[in-house]
């Protein structure tokens, strides 16, 4: 069995655990607060970041690069129908990595790394108490307008946001957007296409893997875990 | 021949510019302020970041993530005699990615982008005009006595830092050593074996595509040009 260890809160263990869920690979999911720096933790991984990837044969992967990276070459997609990490040729690979790093970077530092850390990180973590930058929040809110935008552009002009099939591009973007939305702050009224979008990949049997998390302190809007949002 | 489009102290393109030059693929560089966010450059890149490839074939791909990838799978790195970007099998390439995102990454968060953003954004960047926050500027400088000690620690254990090869791991390391020291502000009395490792990657002909590089207003220090600093 492979352990996953991870954060329920964090989108890159988030994009694995989708990612995972697709291939229909089992995972045997350890919690860990980044927050506390455990020493047992930073021996496995010395960057102190999620998720953690260990297999049967105790090979150790740090962070959404190595193992999404791994896991596509290692084929733990041929047993998906409708899912590939990088489907297509070198072109097409290269627009999947683009967003991938669209938003595993720029979308998490203008928008996700704000959120969670003013609203979840705060509460939990002794260092950063007080109360949330209202400034930031609404900072990070006016940026998530302009990706709701951009995703509601890419799903008009395509079938999944990087092309025909559905890839590691639109799980990676999922899993930013589902943490958001567990805070109750994405305003889909404001895009019907980046709304449709996420409806059809919310509906995935993989998806299911996330809607059953709760934090402590944190009560997800209803509509979290409902498909027809 | 290939366009890159770059901005001198990216240590993005400088990663992107050395791997180019250790395949001794030749690039025309076009020289982009991605704080200009020119229409016609986010035409081609919507993220606005550097680097972007061009080929002779008008492939266009963003970002170090796509390029580094992309070249790694096309096997630019055949023609090198002693660099590869990710050399050995899965495990071994797990470990190079896990190490070119510590420093792409938790590098570039903790040290390299703010010393950018105080020293040099500053002074271009109507935005950001004023004085430079030292309470940053002497965070990222504590972060890297860290940072410099974790690159020791791995080019003690190691021949290069990720393994027995030169791989896209120490370059990308490079990249970030490599502004920072335009900038003056690496201690290297503090650690020998890193300062060892860098001396090593410094004087290969790959660097003298970096050490030309001049910035309006910026002197670099002597030793920024010198192998034996």
């Amino acid at each position: 069995m492979i352990d996953l260890i991870h954060y329920p809160l964090d989108p890159f263990c988030r994009s694995i655990r989708l990612a995972l869920a697709e291939c229909e690979i089992d995972v045997e999911l350890q919690e860990e607060r980044p927050w506390e720096w455990r020493a047992d933790f930073l021996r496995l991984n010395p960057a102190g970041s999620l998720p953690v990837y260990r297999d049967e044969s105790d090979l150790v992967l740090c962070g959404v690069y190595a193992i999404s990276e791994f896991l596509a070459e290692s084929g733990a997609d041929k047993q998906s129908r409708s899912f590939q990490f990088l489907p297509g040729g070198e072109e097409e690979r290269a627009e999947v990595r683009r967003l991938i790093d669209w938003f595993h970077n720029k979308f998490n530092s203008e928008v996700t790394s704000y959120l969670l850390e003013e609203k979840v990180m705060r509460r939990f973590d002794e260092k950063k108490a007080g109360a949330p930058d209202m400034e930031l929040m609404r900072a990070a809110r006016a940026n998530l307008r302009h990706h709701l935008s951009y995703i509601g552009h890419l799903a008009d002009a395509r079938n999944w946001l990087a092309g025909e099939v559905l890839s590691f591009a639109d799980i990676a973007a999922a899993a930013h957007i589902s943490c958001i939305d567990f805070l109750g702050d994405v305003p889909w009224e404001e895009n019907e296409s980046a709304k449709n979008w996420y409806a059809r990949i919310k509906s995935r049997p993989s998806f299911r893997v996330l809607l059953d998390d709760r934090v402590p302190g944190f009560a997800p809007p209803e509509a979290y875990a409902d498909p027809d949002f």
